[in-house]
C-alpha cells in the first residue's frame, strides 16, 4: 500500500526531478574542490563592514519597525530607492514610479510570482536556448512548455524570436546581459530588434536582469524595459551586487501587474524580510555603493580573463566558448561525443574539480557536450589551477571516446 | 482590445479577489486609529538589544556566511535548534532528527509549498470553519475546494471530522492551539480523538501551531505532531515569539515529505534569508528567549483580559465570545443580522476602531456577524479605550437594524 502522501502528490510534481544537480552541488561544496559550479558571488568582497554598520544603525534607530511586519510590496523607502537607481540608469526612459516596484525574496521569487500568474498547465513561454536553470525549474513546476530560441553570439537571434513571438506565448523570458548560462550578452542594435518584435506581436516580456550591473568590458545598454516599459516585467536583485543571504530581488513593471504579482506574493510568503530591507536600504543610503560595484567588477573581470586564457591552453582542441564582458558565467561547448555530465563524478572525484553540466540549462534537452563555468567565486590562481585540471581530464575523456 | 497581460491570466488567477481587506488593513494603518484588525506581535516587547547584539556578533564573526547563498532546507545548526526545541517541548514523542526539519520564509511559505506539493484543482482539503484567512488564500490559488468541520469551545468537533476524512481529503488543516481565527484550544482529550481518525483514515495533517508558545492560562497540550509524527506535517514559527519581520518559519514532518517541500521551496525563493537564519540562531542562543515569552505571555493574558471584561461590559446583548487562555485573538458572533463587514467603513471612520470582519474566514460563506479582535498590539488601555468606543457603535448599530 503507497503511504498516504504519496496517493496524494500534484500533477505537478511529476515534473520535478530528485535533483542530480543538488546532490552533485553538494558533493562540490567539499572543502578540497574547486567549484566551477555554483553562481555564487565572492564572499570575500561582500562590503561587510558597512553590512555591520548598517544592520546596527537599524536595529538602535528603526528596530520595531524593522522587526515587525511590513506590506506586502515591500517598504516604501527601498521601492523608491529601487525606482530612483532604475531611473539613473536608463535617463533616456520613461520615470519608473514606487508604485511599480514589487520588492520580492530573492529574484527567484519573482519567476514563481510570474508562473502562478500566468501559467495553465501546457501554456507555453518562449526561453534562450540554454537558459536559466532556476527559472525553468520555476516554470516547470506550473507545468509550462518551452519554445526555444537559438542564439549566437549577441543572444537571442531576432529571426528565431519572430515566428515564436507571432504564434502567442504567454511571455518570453529573456537575460539580455550577460546570460546566464553563457555570459552572451546583447548589443544596443540587437535590444532595439527584440523589442520591436515584442511591440509588433504584443507578447510580454520578462527581462531577468541579475548581471546587468557586472560590467568588465562593453557596457551592457538600455534595459529592454527602457525600450518598452508597457510590455516588460524586468527583474533585478541585490544578490551579486551587495549579498545574496539578505533574498532580496524586485520587479518592475506596468502598476497594474505589479499589484497582481503583489496579491500573489501575499499568499507566498506575505512580504520579505523587513530586516533584509531596512540593512540594504541603510547600505545603499551610505553611498558605497557604486565604489563597492566598481571593486567586484575589476576582480571579476581579472578572473574571467585568468579562465579565458586558461581554457585557451588547457582545453582539448575542437572546444567553443564564450567571451563574456560582463556576469559570471563561461559556456563551454566540447567536441561532439563528450558527455559532460558523465564525466562529472569522476572528474569531481580524482581532479577535485566541479562544474555544471550544460544540459539541464536545455528546457527541451540537448547539450549534453555543453558545461557553464563559474569565475567569480575563486581567485585567479585558483581559477588557473583548476582550470588547467579540469583540461587535462577533459582531453584525456576526449582521447578514450576517439581512441 | 484586452492588453496583452490581461488576456494571458491564468485560470487559477479567477479565484485571487481585488482584495478588499488590505485596502481595509491600510485605512486601519492609519496613526490615529485603534487597530484590532491584524495579527500583529506588540512591538515594544521586540528583544531589540538582544537582537541588536546577535546581529553585531553574526556580522562580525560570521559575516560571510550570514550574506552568502546557503542550502535551500536552511542552516543545519538552526535546524538542530528547531529539532531540539521541539524534542523539548514534546519529550515523550519520537525525537524529532534535523533532517525533518525545512526553514521556511515564514511558515505562510510552507502554505504555498503544501498547496504546489499536494493540490490539483478542485482537490478538496479538510479545514475549520472559520480557519486563518492566509492559508484560505494559499489554497485557494491553487483551486482547493473546502470541506469544512464545525467546531466547538474546544475547535474541530471528532464527529464531525469522522465523516470528512472518511471521503478522503487531500490533507486536513488545523489549528489545535488558539487557533486563528478564534482563539480556541483543543485539550489534551480532543487532541487523542481528533489523531485517532486521522490515523484510522490515514489521511494526512497539516497542524499549523504559531501560537502554541503564547500560552497565558490553559497550556496548550501535546502537538498533533508529537502523537501522529508519521502523519503530520508541522508547522512553527518565529514571527510570534522572536520577531515577524525575519520572516521566519519550518515544517516538521516525515524525512521524505520535508525533502519534497525543499524540492519545491527551490524554485520559490532558492533559501530563507541566511541572514535572518543566523540572527535568530544567535539570539536562541543567547538563553533570553524562554524569559522572553514568559513576558510577552504575561502582557498578552493581560490585554486579552482587558478585552473580555469590555466586551462583556460595552457589547450589545446577545453577542457571545471566545474567552482564549493564549493566542492573539478573541472571536465574536454578534446577533444575526449585524453585517460586520458593512458597519466596518463607518465604525473606522467615525469611531476610528478597526477589526476584520469574520465572513472572509469561512471558506464556504457564511459568517457575516462574526468578527476577529487582536489584543497583543495594544496596551490594555487602549483596548478597553477602542472596544468601549466599538461595543457602543455596534449597540447603535443593532437598534437600528430592529427598529
Amino acid at each position: 500500500m503507497q503511504d498516504p502522501f504519496t496517493s496524494r502528490l500534484a500533477t505537478r510534481m511529476q515534473g520535478v526531478k530528485s535533483s542530480a544537480i543538488r546532490e552533485l552541488l553538494k558533493m562540490a561544496n567539499q572543502p578540497n574542490v574547486i567549484s566551477f559550479a555554483g553562481g555564487l558571488p565572492a564572499p570575500e568582497l561582500f562590503p561587510l563592514d558597512a553590512m555591520r554598520a548598517a544592520a546596527d544603525r537599524v536595529l538602535e534607530r528603526d528596530g520595531r519597525k524593522a522587526l515587525q511586519y511590513g506590506p506586502t510590496e515591500g517598504i516604501a523607502p527601498l521601492r523608491e530607492l529601487i525606482a530612483a537607481r532604475a531611473n539613473a540608469a536608463d535617463p533616456h526612459a520613461e520615470p519608473v514610479r514606487p508604485e511599480q516596484v514589487l520588492v520580492t525574496t530573492g529574484s527567484q521569487q519573482a519567476l514563481d510570482l510570474l508562473a502562478k500568474v500566468f501559467l495553465d498547465p501546457g501554456d507555453p513561454i518562449v526561453t534562450e536556448n540554454p537558459s536559466y536553470l532556476g527559472a525553468l525549474q520555476s516554470f516547470r513546476l506550473f507545468q509550462a512548455s518551452y519554445w526555444t530560441v537559438d542564439m549566437d553570439d549577441e543572444g537571442a537571434m531576432p529571426q528565431a524570436l519572430d515566428p515564436l513571438l507571432a504564434r502567442g506565448p504567454k511571455f518570453a523570458y529573456l537575460l539580455p546581459s550577460y546570460q546566464n548560462p553563457t555570459g552572451r550578452s546583447m548589443g544596443p542594435e540587437r535590444r532595439e530588434q527584440v523589442v520591436e518584435l515584442f511591440r509588433r506581436h504584443q507578447v510580454p516580456l520578462v527581462e531577468d536582469d541579475p548581471y546587468g550591473a557586472l560590467c568588465f568590458g562593453e557596457p551592457a545598454g538600455a534595459t529592454l524595459r527602457s525600450l518598452a516599459p508597457e510590455l516588460t516585467l524586468h527583474l533585478g536583485t541585490f544578490s551579486k551586487t551587495l549579498a545574496p543571504g539578505l533574498r532580496l530581488g524586485w520587479v518592475i513593471g506596468p502598476e497594474e501587474w505589479v499589484a497582481r504579482l503583489a496579491q500573489v506574493k501575499q499568499s507566498s510568503d506575505l512580504h520579505t524580510s523587513t530586516l533584509s530591507q531596512h540593512v540594504a536600504l541603510e547600505v545603499m543610503g551610505a553611498g558605497i555603493i557604486d565604489d563597492h560595484i566598481g571593486k567586484i567588477c575589476a576582480a571579476y573581470g581579472e578572473r574571467c580573463q585568468a579562465m579565458l586564457e586558461s581554457i585557451a591552453s588547457c582545453f582539448p582542441a575542437g572546444t567553443k566558448w564564450t567571451v563574456p564582458t560582463g556576469g559570471m558565467f563561461v559556456w563551454v561547448e566540447l567536441p561532439q561525443g563528450v558527455d559532460t555530465a558523465a564525466l562529472l563524478p569522476a572528474i569531481v572525484a580524482e581532479e577535485g574539480v566541479a562544474y555544471v553540466s550544460g544540459a539541464p540549462f536545455h528546457p527541451n534537452g540537448g547539450g549534453e557536450n555543453t558545461m557553464r563555468l563559474n569565475f567569480t567565486h575563486a581567485s585567479a590562481d585558483v581559477v588557473r589551477d583548476g582550470i588547467a585540471r579540469l583540461g587535462k581530464a577533459l582531453t584525456r575523456a576526449l582521447e578514450a571516446t576517439t581512441a
